[in-house]
C-alpha cells in the first residue's frame, strides 16, 4: 500500500486550503471518500490517531473523574425526542430514520443523532436517591447526521464517531463544576495530545445546544481563517429530566429534578490536528499521535551495503518503541524516500551513509522544521526520545503564536468587517442579542464562536447596533 | 446505583437456565433490555468486559498478526451486496434498510450486518501489487440484523458490538493457514481471558458463512445443554475478489486474484462467560474481567469501628490494582452486602473484624467455591494475586471439566436421540450430506456444531442415513 502515493501535493496550503486538506487526507492514508455519499472510511493511519484519542480520553478523563463506559441502542424512538422539545427541534432537520418497514405503525425509529434521550429514559429507571447520584456515564458511540452540505474528509460526514458523556447531579452548583471540569479537560487533551491550541468559552443563545441551559465549546482556528468547534459541554439544567421523569428522593426525603449535563468531542479532532500542522510538503503529525515516529533511510551504495543496512537494523531494534520503519527498498532513491515520508507525517527522519558511518554518527531531519543535524549513535537511545518531544512543543508553541496573532480586538463594524475579510477571529463587545446576531451572520458570513469564561463586566457600546454592549465575543467564519 | 437490587435470583440454574440467565444479567447490572425492541443497553459492569476483550484483542492478536484498526461506514448500498449473491442470499432475510426518502430512487441502503461488501470495495481500490500483500485490517463496529427471534440479553439481539477482520493474500496456502490461525487466537482469548473452554472445528456447506469457502468456529456449551457459536473464522476463497474486481500484479507480472478471509468475535463472548461461570447465588467472573476484584466487607462492632475501618482502608489502599470495594454502609448488615456482592460476581471477598484484627489477619472467601480462609495480613500483598490468579484456574478447569463431560461418542439414531434428550453433545459418524443434515435438524432440533480439526479418514457409516461417513462431527441444540 505505500506505492500508490508518488506524487506529493498539487496544492499548496495558502492557495487554496481546503483542496490542500483533502489532498493531505487522502494522499497521506488518513481517510478518503466512501462511494456512500457522505459519509468516509478512516484508515489504519488515520484510526491510529482516534485509538490515541480513546486512550488518553479513558485514562484521563474517564477514570480520573469517576465516570464509567457503558453502550446505549443505535435507534431511538420519535416519541423519545420529542419529550424535550427544543432538542427535537434542534435536531430534526438532519435526523435519519431507518426504513417504517421495519416498524409498527405510528413508531418511526431515528439513527441516534445524539443519545441524550435513549439514555435519559434508562437514567429515568435507574435513579431513585441521592444515593444514586453523581451518576456519570460515557459513550463511545457512531452518530448520523443527515448533512446536506458538502462532506468534508474527518471534519464533516453524515456518519462520524464521537464519545457522549452523560452525568446527574443532586445540585445545580456541582453541574455548573463539572460541566466546565469536562471543557477544561478536552481543552487540555487537545493541547497535551493533538499539539492543538483552543479557545474556551461560552456559546451564545443562538448557538448553543438545542436543549441546554448553556454550552461551553472549544475552538480552533483553521489555517484558513475559520474556525473549528471541536469539543462541547452542555449543562442541561432540569429540562430533560422533567422531560423524561428522572426524580430521586434527596437527604430531606422529598423528589427532586437533579441537574445534567453531557458532553462531547468526535473524530473531527484528527482533522483539525492534521489542518493545524500540516504544510506544502504533506502531513505533519505531533508525535504523540504519529504511529510511525521514526523512519530509517539507509544511504545504499554497494560497498558499504552491508554495513550500512546491519546499523539501520540495530537502530531500528534501539528505537522499537517508537514503530520505526526502516524504508530499505533498493528501487527507490533516497530523495524520493525523503518526501514519501514527509508526505505521509513521520516526525524525523534518520539518514545513514558510509560518511555517517564513519564518523558513528547519523543524521537527523525534524519534520515540522526541516532542521537537520549530526547525533553520535550511541546517543540514539537517550536523544531521540527528547527530541520527539521537542517536535510536540514545538508544534504546540508555534500552533499557539499563530492562534494569538489570528486574534484582533475591534470596535466598529467597518473593523470587524475587515478582520472577517482578513480572516481573523474578531474580538469584539457585544450586546448579546440573538436579532444582532443573525443580523451580523447574514451581513458577513461570520458566526460568534465564543464568549470568553472571564469576560467582566463591561461598559462599551455593541460593534454592531450601538446599545450597550453586555459582553465580550470572538466572532469568526467557520466549518 | 447499588441500592436496587436487594433481592436475590429467583430461579434456579438447573430450573430455568434462560430466566436464571436473564436475571443475573439483569440483577448484577450487566446489560438489560431496552425500549427498542429487539436491542440491548450494555451497563458499565458489562461493558467493562467488552473493553477487557478489547484491549486483549488488540494486543494480542491485532498487534501479533500485523493487523491494523480501521474504519468503513454504517450503511452498505444494496448494489454491493448483489455482487457476491451467496452472501446477498444469505443475509438477505435480517438485512435493516435506512428509509428509502433519504436515498436517491433506485438505490437502497442498508445498515451493515457485516462488512465484507463495503470494505472489498474499497481492497478494489487500494490493491495492486502483490507488494501490498498480505492486507489485513480490522474494525471494532456496532452491526444490525433484524432478528425475528426472542431477544437475549448479550446473546441474540438486534444491535451488536463485534470486531470483523479483513485480510487478502497472495496465495491460497497463506489464508488457508490464517484463517486457521485466527481461529486459534479466538480459543485462546476465550481460555485465557474467559475462562471459557470452546471446540474448534469447521462448519459443514449447510451452515457455513454465505459467500464463504469454509467457515472455522469455536462452539461453547451452555449449562442448558445448548452450544453457543462464539466465533467464525471465513476463508473466503477467490469469491469476493472476483465479485468486487480486486486484483494485483504478481511477481511473475501477471494479474491475479488474491485470497481473502474474515472473522469476527461479538459481546455474545460476555454472555457465554456468565453463563458457564455463574450460580444460584448469582454472577461468577473470572478476576480477568471482573472490574471490582475484592470487596471488602468491615464486621463493624461500635467499639472496634474505628481501628476496622482504618485497617479496611489500609487494605483497600495496597490492592489499589484490583479496584476494590470497600463497602462500610453502616445501614446494612454484613450478611446482606455478602448476598449482594455475591450476586454481583466480585471474585474474592475479605471480611475484616474484631477477632481478626487480634490474630493480625483477615478472612477471605473465594466466590466460585464459597471456600473460606484466613490470611496474615503481611501477607495480603503477595498472596491474594496469587488467590486471583487460582481462582481464574479453577474456573476455567471446571468449566473445561464440564464441557468433557457433555460431550458423547454415539453410534447410532437411538443414541443420538438420547443424547441430545439428555442435553448432551453429540459426537458422531457423518455422511456429511447437507439433505441428511436438514432432516436431523428437522427430526430433532439439533444442528450440526462443527467437524473436529483433526478429523481423519473414517470408515463407519453415518448415524442417520447409513450411507458411508465421511466425518466424525458433533451436534447440539443451539442458540
Amino acid at each position: 500500500m505505500e506505492t500508490k502515493s508518488k506524487e506529493g501535493l498539487t496544492v499548496k496550503k495558502e492557495e487554496d486550503t481546503a483542496k490542500w486538506y483533502e489532498e493531505i487526507c487522502l494522499k497521506s492514508e488518513l481517510a478518503e471518500f466512501s462511494p456512500v455519499k457522505g459519509t468516509i472510511i478512516i484508515r489504519p493511519r488515520g484510526y491510529f490517531i482516534w485509538e490515541k484519542i480513546q486512550e488518553y480520553f479513558n485514562k484521563n478523563i474517564i477514570e480520573k473523574t469517576n465516570c464509567e463506559n457503558a453502550y446505549f441502542p443505535l435507534f431511538i424512538p420519535e416519541s423519545f425526542f420529542k419529550k424535550e422539545s427544543e432538542h427535537a427541534k434542534g435536531f430534526q432537520p438532519e435526523v435519519a430514520w431507518i426504513d417504517p418497514k421495519l416498524t409498527q405503525p405510528g413508531e418511526k425509529l431515528a439513527i441516534r443523532p445524539t443519545s441524550e434521550t435513549i439514555i435519559y429514559d434508562s437514567y429515568s429507571k435507574w435513579i431513585r436517591s441521592y444515593k444514586d447520584l453523581p451518576l456519570r456515564i460515557n459513550q463511545w458511540a457512531n452518530v448520523v447526521r443527515w448533512e446536506t452540505e458538502t462532506t468534508k474528509l474527518l471534519l464533516r460526514s453524515r456518519e462520524f464517531l464521537w464519545q457522549e458523556g452523560h452525568c446527574v447531579y443532586e445540585t445545580e452548583k456541582e453541574c455548573d463544576k463539572e460541566t466546565l471540569q469536562y471543557i477544561q479537560l478536552y481543552k487540555k487533551l487537545c493541547e497535551d495530545l493533538l499539539a492543538l491550541p483552543v479557545l474556551v468559552g461560552k456559546k451564545t443563545e443562538k448557538e448553543k445546544f438545542a436543549g441546554s441551559k448553556y454550552t461551553l465549546t472549544i475552538e480552533a482556528f483553521m489555517p484558513d481563517g475559520k474556525a473549528l468547534q471541536c469539543g462541547t459541554s452542555h449543562n442541561l439544567g432540569q429540562g430533560f429530566a422533567k422531560a423524561f421523569n428522572i426524580e430521586f428522593v434527596g437527604k430531606d426525603e422529598k423528589k427532586h429534578f437533579p441537574w445534567q449535563n453531557s458532553w462531547g468531542i468526535s473524530t473531527r479532532l484528527i482533522g483539525a490536528s492534521v489542518m493545524i500542522h500540516s504544510d506544502n510538503k504533506g502531513l505533519i503529525l505531533p508525535p504523540k499521535i504519529a504511529k510511525n515516529k521514526v523512519v530509517i533511510v539507509p544511504i545504499i551504495f554497494e560497498k558499504t551495503k552491508t554495513e550500512i543496512l546491519k546499523q539501520a537494523e540495530k537502530i531500528k531494534e534501539q528505537l522499537k518503541e517508537f514503530s520505526v520503519i526502516l524504508d530499505n527498498r533498493e528501487d527507490y532513491s533516497p530523495g524520493w524516500k525523503f518526501s514519501e515520508w514527509e508526505l505521509k507525517g513521520i516526525p524525523l527522519r534518520i539518514e545513514i551513509g558510509p560518511k555517517d558511518l564513519e564518523k558513528n554518527s547519523i543524521t537527523i531531519v525534524k519534520r515540522n522544521t526541516g532542521e537537520k543535524s549530526q547525533l553520535k549513535i550511541k546517543e540514539i537511545k537517550t536523544k531521540i526520545p527528547k527530541i520527539l518531544n521537542e517536535i510536540q512543543n514545538e508544534l504546540f508553541e508555534n500552533a499557539k503564536k499563530n492562534l494569538e496573532l489570528d486574534i484582533i480586538e475591534v470596535k466598529n463594524w467597518n473593523e470587524f468587517l475587515n478582520g472577517i475579510k482578513n480572516k481573523k477571529i474578531v474580538k469584539t463587545e457585544f450586546c448579546n442579542e440573538t436579532s444582532c446576531e443573525n443580523n451580523i451572520k447574514e451581513k458577513t458570513g461570520a458566526s460568534s464562536r465564543c464568549i470568553p469564561l472571564d469576560s467582566k463586566k463591561i461598559s462599551g457600546k455593541c460593534f454592531s447596533c450601538g446599545k450597550p454592549a453586555k459582553t465580550k465575543i470572538y466572532f469568526a467564519r467557520s466549518y
